[in-house]
């Protein structure tokens, strides 16, 4: 065991098999050639059995971007520099980034959480501080986090999801921001998967060839330092994660918990995801994958979950973007498990 | 030349390059890693030039749904009887069909054309009667349309483009009701692309092995008594085609007059976009492919129009629904463009 609180392994409830045998039935009675409408009735039939009625919504949709700093970031992992965390955190307040135009597009409710940037934005409209530390350790020369902080950082997951409980949030989705995180995603992701880095190391927000080789290069430091950390999937997120990483994880445990399903984003996402679902398997229920990603690792990470994502656009940005994108996809598989008429209803046999 | 009037042909005006290209500086300049939200930047940059403005939107959408039946069922070749297209208009007009439901949550409006149902659905809530006759003629046995009819339906199509536009429509997306309506957009393919129907013909909206075989021969019999009708797209529409096949492609042409841009659905849609392409080649600048259906023979007319469509989600229903899915694609493609800030705007240097 670990020192972790039991609330992060603690199995959620599962979808419920009667209401998903119900849904099936459904599905075939509708006015539409049985399976006409492809994924969009699976992903009805998950939403039913996951909310536990022939009535599935997703809405209220709420957003919720963490965002942190990584001290790896002085080993030169990053086209840009960390202070573009902060900038990019006073972006989301301004309303002027792809996930504020997405949220609103996706008709989703956005939160912006500071969960550790290494300088306080100070109070921003919008921004709630929920600092764990002025980021993480650089984890070539120790763990990311001590334990404290890694359980403080699962916790910021868990507080976004019960305020977003409070406003009856129906479908949750979990964005980052914090540059050089695609190097703790791929460590953890390495760590977890038992691959070499170079099999899952990509350009981030823009790195060269010789950059994503530096980056394997920092990443193998790295896990030569923390030995089998891999082991123990919430040691492995202390060590190699971050704090936004671990939020996001949080999250996906707590959102589960409380009957809300989540749709991922991206790399980083998946890779808390990967965490979550490894500390606490039965997570992985509750978790639509909204994309497959440009980062080349992120196949890896999706057929590691088993989950066939919903688009395959080239996206690569984070903040939640692909699953923002995916949302409407949701609201749609909803729409027509809820609205359609059956053949009965319709009068024709 | 042939019998059908100028408008068909006439060339629309295409995406100002101006537009196009400060649409391009501009996805540049947006608080992103350039490229990182993939196709969703390139799809902004379409909008952005087709509509000449760098505030690109979608909304109003309008989605408007050709109904229509078609003499070659009397063949055996669909799973339903063709009585099921007069119900599902029925189905449309009491909202009960699948999609009733996506134009809903894509936050579309809709409209129900009657183009030539068998049985004359009378007065039915929503539905504009725009019958050309009671469905089409058996096209093994002779073309499937006179020139006057086809010219009448290729009408249905702009004068639903009319009311599009004096609504204030953005996007269009045509959908189709037609049992039996494989048939003849595999016949078209099949003229157009100069393919064996075998290289195309697929189950529809269900037929088993052997019901695909006969499909094939029949389709083999209309082209073999139609000769070479592919040498002229709009002949070959005439013989080969069906009401809501014409009202379709006429409708792809009118929207490209007046400035709309159009998402095409599935297999009939993309079959009836191809013959508004050949006709019209400009055409082709004004259409987005929704998505990439599972009857087999969509991807062969996918590549034929040469564009990446949207999504790939095993549908295969017809009546709009994949471009109705995708709707909220473009929609939040547009919102990055018009919404985000740029660098210079976040103080991002």
């Amino acid at each position: 065991m670990n020192d972790f609180p039991a609330w992060v392994s603690k199995p959620p409830a599962g979808p419920e098999p009667a209401v998903r045998q119900a849904a099936e039935r459904r599905q075939q009675e509708l006015t539409k050639p049985p399976g006409s409408l492809g994924h969009l009735e699976a992903i009805a039939v998950r939403l039913a059995a996951l909310q536990g009625t022939q009535a599935p919504r997703v809405d209220p949709v709420r957003v919720v971007v963490f965002a942190a700093d990584h001290g790896v970031t002085s080993e030169g992992i990053s086209a840009f520099p960390a202070e573009v965390t902060l900038a990019m955190v006073q972006n989301f307040a301004a309303g002027g980034a792809a996930i504020n135009a997405l949220a609103r597009a996706a008709g989703a409710e956005l939160e912006v959480v500071d969960a550790g940037v290494i300088q306080d934005p100070g109070r921003l409209g919008g921004v709630i501080p929920q600092r764990v530390g002025p980021g993480t350790a650089n984890f070539v020369e120790g763990p990311a986090m001590s334990t404290d902080q890694c359980v403080a950082a699962l916790d910021v997951g868990r507080a976004a999801v019960d305020r977003a409980r409070s406003a009856g949030t129906r479908l949750f989705v979990a964005g980052e921001m914090g540059i050089g995180n695609t190097t703790p995603a791929t460590a953890l992701a390495s760590a977890l998967l038992r691959l070499d880095p170079v099999e899952l190391a990509g350009p981030g927000t823009g790195l060269d060839e010789a950059g994503v080789s530096h980056k394997v290069k920092v990443i193998r430091r790295a896990l030569a330092l923390h030995g089998d950390a891999g082991a123990d999937p919430l040691e492995t997120l202390r060590c190699l994660g971050g704090f936004e990483i671990a939020a996001m994880a949080g999250a996906y445990i707590a959102a589960a918990h409380d009957g809300i399903p989540a749709v991922v984003d991206g790399f980083i996402a998946t890779a808390a995801a990967l965490v979550a679902v490894r500390a606490n398997p039965a997570v992985a229920d509750w978790l639509f994958l909204g994309h497959v990603s440009a980062e080349p690792g992120h196949r890896r990470l999706v057929a590691a979950l088993d989950d066939t994502p919903l688009l395959d656009l080239g996206l690569r940005l984070g903040e939640g973007s692909g699953a923002a994108t995916a949302v409407p996809l949701l609201r749609s598989a909803a729409a027509i498990h809820r609205e359609m008429a059956t053949f009965a209803e319709a009068g024709l046999t």
